[in-house]
């Protein structure tokens, strides 16, 4: 019977005891204006909020409850949090901050134009930027404003941890000891957890937990506002990853991400 | 000079050391409909929604910052707070929750309108209830799908700390322990807070720090949505409080809860 059917799915639906929830941030305000944003503290924008509640809402039709949950200390990606666990009636679980998440520190290219960028240094050398995995952007000043030492929220940082710049294999460096030290043990606990970052600190533990190369990373694009959802197997070892969307509704936020570093005509 | 007084003031307010904020949240939806709420999880009002933004305005205005927040599990305590760390620009710092800062529970009264009890049992019976320091509301039944037995975010206390119903004095003996365990050594450690809860726990707390006496705690309204400060001299022993707001503003929100109870006519 068809109620039988479905509480079996229910049930082997619930016998996965590992499992997480990645989220990406929806749309800055940032985004938007196509700037490099990096560690820029930007909101979202009216359409990232609406991302947000979308994800919320199909998390819990999809019956996810969580935990506790993890994030960065930019608004953006907290918001998305705050927004998610509303639409979820889970504003009373644990929010962790951890400044390891935070997006890839777009050294001096933050606050500027992509499209301008592409047309000034070439599109080929904006696309190494955005896309090398090695590459660092150009460095920040220690005077300049935009340098995390003036930023209260990283009063607590040794000097050697605030960036002046980041390759994407910097950020790997940085967020994976958080990953490994602190998300795995309590997945081993068998803590439902969701974590809402960004598209590069995203980046680093996808290529950890799907074994990506450096070259094959930096073409992987994890679309905007769409839950990601990876299971493991009784040794923690990551046994299926899928996102919660349909085909067609994927494609086309992925596409919006790789079309973000165009010059625009 | 002018500059030079204002900075000798400035110096001087550094120079308290122990500081905390007690906030009482903005009016919910059931405060507008007059009914008993407890640990019913109701949301804010759109009234209540102003109160928390003009609360983190104020306090922002007068220089706070904080580095980590307290609320209870109930969402229109935490809303309040996210409202305010908005509008301060502190979404990234800690926000931690504890049950024994939930308002007081009130029993087979929960979702019953004040006016219409009042009306009923007559206005004196439910003055007692409201504002008596030992009487308790009646109680509920365990099988009641009111019972917090049922709900998720209570999963981890013992049976013997799930209340079927409080009087003030009940409410007291569960928010002292978090106040003298949790948030007293954190004050002496300097931190930062803010404690975003609700009438009667804040009571709890009040009663405490002022060294108000069980028949006067009873009268005392602590208004929502203004912040109220007190001050701690070294050995940790409150000499000063005041809430953030003019005296014709504060009388008139005292005024506004104190009516609370009173039937509609």
């Amino acid at each position: 019977m068809f109620w039988q059917e479905k509480r079996k799915t229910k049930l082997k639906k619930e016998l996965v005891m590992y499992k997480i929830v990645l989220l990406r941030h929806g749309e800055s305000t940032w985004n938007k204006e196509n700037l490099f944003t990096g560690w820029t503290d930007v909101d979202l924008s009216e359409k990232g909020i609406v991302e947000a509640h979308n994800a919320g809402k199909r998390l819990k039709e999809e019956g996810f409850v969580f935990e506790e949950t993890w994030t960065s200390v930019l608004k953006r990606a907290i918001r998305t949090l705050w927004i998610v666990l509303d639409e979820m009636d889970l504003m009373y679980i644990p929010v962790h901050h951890d400044w390891r998440l935070n997006e890839r520190h777009y050294g001096a290219l933050q606050g500027l134009n992509k499209a301008e960028t592409a047309a000034k240094y070439g599109e080929e050398q904006v696309l190494l930027w955005r896309r090398s995995y090695d590459t660092p952007p150009p460095p920040l000043e220690k005077s300049d404003p935009r340098y995390p030492g003036f930023d209260p929220r990283y009063a607590n940082l040794r000097e050697d941890q605030l960036p002046l710049c980041e390759s994407l294999k910097d950020t790997v460096k940085r967020t994976m000891p958080f990953w490994n030290e602190i998300i795995m043990p309590r997945l081993a606990a068998g803590r439902k957890m969701i974590v809402s970052a960004h598209g590069n600190s995203l980046r680093a533990i996808v290529k950890s937990l799907s074994k990506i190369s450096d070259a094959d990373i930096v073409g992987l694009n994890i679309p905007t506002g769409i839950p990601l959802i990876y299971e493991f197997d009784d040794n923690l070892q990551p046994v299926k990853n899928y996102y919660l969307a349909d085909k067609a509704e994927l494609e086309s936020a992925q596409q919006a991400v790789a079309n973000q570093g165009k010059a625009k005509t």
